[in-house]
């Protein structure tokens, strides 16, 4: 049983938070890989990258993939998501989590800002 | 004479900033659209917002396009952003300055996630 995390910073703006729900819930319904997907906050919004570890867990997950939805690799990249993901490693050392890199990573992105910029179609 | 300008949040950490850059500069080589690509930050990083309007005006830009960076529409796309570029739209009425949709906004980044978690290829 394998479940995906995506982790986002998290807003004030509760329709920002549920943007990332809503991407979790998207990709829920088109994996073949995953069981169970789904979205922790660094900060400012539920549930919290522990608590995000935890939920699938309890529902039965032997792997989890962490996926930072960040763009940059910043102090919250490099830093703050594995400290909090660390300990959750330590208290279950029997279950497989992974940290993917960030979403800014990818190559494609200057083609995406290029096609935002109305340049360019996928 | 057409800009783009790509609005990061900014960091602390001087590699995520150069990351930004670097994708500025990674776009310059390929666009054929936009004669100027420049970066411009919220906090933490040099030139902020108004300045890299500022540049790219300065470098004869008629027309500048900003896209925010980001992924999700918190309060920094939704409202920090528009006002820092809205002074410089009223400072200078002759130049069309246009914000596109925040990154996150577009359809592939399901298929982005599902492509760093191993899933998906391009």
């Amino acid at each position: 049983m394998k479940s995906l995390l995506i982790v986002a910073h998290g807003s004030r703006r509760q329709a920002s938070n549920d943007e990332v729900r809503q991407l979790a819930e998207c990709i829920s319904k088109q994996t073949e890989e995953f069981d169970f997907v789904h979205s922790g906050f660094l900060e400012l919004a539920d549930p919290s990258i522990p608590q995000g570890l935890e939920d699938c867990i309890a529902k039965g997950a032997k792997e989890v993939v962490v996926m930072p939805y960040f763009l940059a690799a910043g102090r919250h990249v490099v830093e703050d998501i594995p400290a909090e993901v660390d300990p959750i490693i330590e208290k279950y050392p029997q279950i497989q989590i992974t940290i993917t890199p960030h979403l800014g990573h990818l190559q494609i992105m200057p083609q995406a800002i290029m096609h935002l910029a109305g340049e360019t179609k996928f």
